[in-house]
């Protein structure tokens, strides 16, 4: 299939996530980059476009200004897609102009900042029948992907218990306070929303959770806040969680465990069975069983489930990582586009719907913290 | 240093962890078996005896005969202490009575069923000035050692946040239907204490975190409870935890998740540093800090702290583990007994305050569950 | 910098490594494919160039035909290029004609069947001036860079033992007698060359020796057959290294050890210091030395080498794997395409006289087995 | 069963694994010590047994009073049973001399310096009829035994390749010239024997390669070196491996390795599976199919052979270790005293021809180093 034309919000120079994003959709050629607007100041965005190798005149200054002109261009020529790469606040205002505007949508998470804003969003996509992906991209790698199938087919019976964690520690210092540019607006409540670490990482961590087991969070009990001083949003948050249907989990979401670079994993116990997977060596698929010795799947080994297998790319051994499952988010949403219908589980990237799920999330665990705890004198007899 | 003359209350045919107290005791020649109330059963009490090689007038049928018996035997003769491994709600009265006998006691954890009793053996202990051990076993181990003596010199800066689980797979099924002893009574509240996993040991979890880090909890949040049906306690405990000082944690402690078999690791982030320990490889401590790359040591490298250097037996690379960690608290309870001096700092061993803390920390969790929590509508618009 | 122009000779349908290398020169843009001569059927050659979207013109019969048909092509437009992943036999008289066509090339290891056709691609390459990379893509990875240069600047000390294996367990039956395509060329020598095993991965496991620690070998011994009954060529070898200077090393290939996907992992030895680093886990390099603790370094870690920062792309803790190495060896080739000058050095990629070193040790490794060797009657006194 | 009564030769003060021996004969009151020539200087050997609380009477100044004087004790009284841990040079003598006075012996490896002594002490334990046993002590891991077992019965199918190595890193420096004892006379071929690395550890890997797979070395090639400057003996061995029926291998030992601290690992690759194990975490034995899915066992797991099952004496996740294993061979080698007959394989301990065919391996080896090696220029093209 021929690759989608896409424009990028955001994404400039010094930017980390944008190139990221169009690693992953040039790696199957799943899309291309034909223009973009590529930071709120109109130099930049216009320089960054240059640098990319871009015709001056796809290089936007503001995205307004892409969406407008892009419009007014052949319909063989435009682009079909817009990917937003900006921090948080600026989600929602061009996710729905893209949408609006005819464009199919991919949109960095979390959402947005408000549930109002997601709700408007999901609303939006569905009047509009346009492509809306979410980039929750963990969602892509195959051992992810086999843990689903695993889960969802009974290999490890009823689930009990998740426990589920996202640990980094490059906020231990107030690296904020250096100017440094990705800490700055993710310890910004107003360009951040509610939720820093809950919002950043934890919402990986929500979604991962959801696209593996399934489960619903029916209520919980969560502690969050910051350790470094004069930070104004969490750095680090715990969640107990109970699921409809009797499950209980535990999220948790840090960035001042020092030591951790990028440490997401799941571990999911169910009545015969259990799965355990680690982002950081993302290949390996740990399977227990009431019964059977511990074993470890691999990503391409022979007899995984097909959607594990439609998700890698080469013989075993060969290890497959960030960027590839990345990739595969794109190559999802690029064949829904190419078949004109917004289905994320037929076509397997994450949807607006969870966007939005992910969004309420954040918001309540923050909004509720540390509500109806027991004191306790630990120092009685000493 | 002679070995103390000890007499044990349970551990007879059947039991699992009499045997390992008398290998843990014997390794190092700590302590020498004299004698014996070995079952709640006379007849198997001395049947259990006569099996250890015990002369027949020192196996006796009940404890309050050993108890008795071994104090009318001449000085250099009878027990110096008694070592109480019989189910939880058999420790409160022959450790009292033990006491007050004038015997020192080594009393397997958690240390009584209700706060009462234990608040009543900390009084007993302190009036008799004997020596008491509880064994919080993991204690022993050299690499926990040496996180606890890196932690109390700042190695890591204050700590932040603290990650303790326990988890086993081994009552994800109704085991105790089928008669199996361990199981049995360990889900039975009245041989048990109000704590199932928690009790059993999910206070090994609460006293490794005390242990290392000296932290006090302030205050908690719990969610107890049981996933296997029909079962009266529980089986799946998890707790959001304050400290005293502002850092927090999260305590699991589960029986029912598959494909653990002894899981106790923990992991402790400070402000500049972190450290990380697992009980099924225990002779590697994880440490990381803000600035270098990742170490790991191991027992009996060199530099280790003096405490952490005592308790390994072997040069580096032969490792040691359960049986060794057990033993280290004989040696410790040993020695204080011969300078008869209750101090379980000096002579590392975990005492009765220690013992007492767990119960009352077990009861408030299990008391306390899931008080506060927050209702959430996960599929508001799916 | 604009993407090169590249023709690809093999990776048409079926095959696997020419979608790799396409994969790699795209994921940099470092390359761009424009045309093809993708099998040895020229329908199939054909039929593979649409499927990867090249227009008609461009899609070439045979591999004489592109090196003409480009040639003829205006400058701007013709490939500057040409990709060699056909198996080892086709790798010669392709290579030898693009250079003369003056073409650059990038060719598949091992470089030729023969060490003549690897000295006399030398010898043309050099005349031709252009640039000639081969694909030890191993060497791509930022954390044998890394391994490179701490070894380079004397990190570990003079270097006393290399340790190095590849094993895999993929041929540990006679695959190839199922028609499996990898396989039967690969088992076959007129196709591979003298080497089974020790051509097709023994290579590798060279190349990244002399990569990282610029030991030279000056004798060795031995020991290469095949285990798979009817094979023709090894399918496992085991040799012993002496190095000029004094060090020594083991090196291990072998396709029938079962449970083994890709296992290559290299391990030095310096007088204060050793390196460790596997393939299946790239993105860490594990470092002792004499007098500190065990130490990990990972990819994107501060304070590594500038070489080994700029082979990765993401922040610590994003992993990145076999493509994103692969595609180092695009960057550094295409670098020095654009440069005009073949310097592997300065580039950063493995040039023809890597290439044809490695066919000369594999030949002369296969040609010498088991000389010398020791008889033992092991069983004297049973 | 009561406990074998046992008098020590070697391990006095500042020794190593004499103590080593006294707790694994404890362990399980497998064998009690009550007698000891613990040094060849008579007033250290006679304070070091006063140190292990021996009365004074069997605190004997040599080993050949001890052997002379035990006899003549009353039946019920004297050792029954003679332990040696002493240097190398000092095994044949008295272990001769304790079988013919009509002790039971269990002596530590390399069983003697010589081939000659090794065949002497075959043939006076035959002619004795009493229990001898060598400790090659890493046999008695209970993951160990459970290789063996599926090994022998075919599970992995037959063995193709067999990898030990054997590697530390504290020789890496001249610590001999330190005065460091260990090193002392480790690296000194009148008391070592003739070979340093490979008789110290080299002869463990060659006795877990025979004690696993049964296979027999038909021939070898082999290098053998020292690389610590001025250091008579081998640090550094490196053997491949011929077996009878066509099976191959490579061996490693090593003592200048950076890093490693007890580095004994082995895998095994048979035609249709595969194992793994490693030293340092002994409680993993790592299984590869064909066909399934990677599997790791763990000690204490259900469904394992009986032998490993009855080397275990702790449910699954309670670590065993060093000691534990070594306890093992006393636990085996006293229940062959008890039944006062000389079978290995029934009881379970390695026994003196194990310890011969090592000897004899060991002199080989290193006798037969770097015969038949091949030149190779590596520099033509450069």
């Amino acid at each position: 299939m021929r690759p989608i034309r896409y424009g990028m919000i955001g994404g400039g120079r010094d930017a980390f996530i944008g190139a990221v994003h169009r690693i992953a959709a040039r790696l199957d050629d799943s899309m291309t980059l034909v223009a973009g607007a590529f930071s709120s100041s109109p130099e930049k965005a216009i320089a960054s476009g240059l640098d990319l190798g871009l015709p001056e005149h796809r290089c936007w200054p503001t995205w307004e200004a892409m969406l407008e002109g892009e419009a007014a261009l052949p319909e063989d020529e435009r682009v079909e897609c817009v990917v937003i790469v900006t921090p948080n606040h600026v989600h929602h205002a061009p996710a729905k102009a893209a949408l609006e505007a005819g464009f199919h949508v991919v949109c960095d998470k979390p959402l947005t900042c408000t549930d109002e804003q997601a709700a408007d969003l999901v609303d939006t996509a569905r009047q509009s029948g346009k492509v809306f992906a979410v980039t929750y991209n963990y969602t892509g790698y195959p051992m992810v992907r086999q843990a689903r199938e695993m889960v969802r087919s009974g290999a490890i019976g009823p689930v009990r218990k998740v426990l589920v964690e996202y640990l980094q520690g490059w906020l231990a210092t107030s690296l904020e306070e250096t100017g440094q540019k990705q800490a700055s607006w993710r310890t910004d409540p107003s360009r951040a929303g509610a939720g820093g670490a809950m919002g950043d990482i934890g919402s990986h961590a929500a979604n991962i959770v959801s696209f593996v087991t399934g489960l619903r969070v029916s209520s919980f009990c969560s502690d969050v806040g910051a350790f470094v001083e004069g930070r104004e949003i969490d750095d680090d948050t715990a969640v107990l969680l109970r699921f409809e249907g009797g499950a209980k989990g535990v999220l948790l979401a840090s960035q001042v465990c020092v030591g951790h670079r990028n440490g997401l994993r799941l571990r999911v116990y169910g009545e015969h069975g259990s799965l355990r997977w680690a982002q950081e060596h993302p290949n390996q698929l740990h399977v227990c069983t009431l019964d059977g010795p511990d074993t470890t799947l691999h990503t391409a080994d022979e007899g995984l489930s097909d959607a594990a297998a439609a998700a890698a790319r080469l013989p075993g051994g060969h290890p497959e990582a960030f960027i590839e499952a990345f990739a595969n988010i794109y190559r999802g949403a690029a064949a829904a586009m190419h078949a004109g219908r917004d289905d994320p589980d037929a076509f397997a990237y994450p949807g607006v719907v969870d966007g939005a799920e992910g969004v309420r999330f954040i918001n309540a665990v923050v909004a509720n913290s540390a509500a109806g705890w027991t004191e306790f004198d630990s120092s009685a007899q000493r």
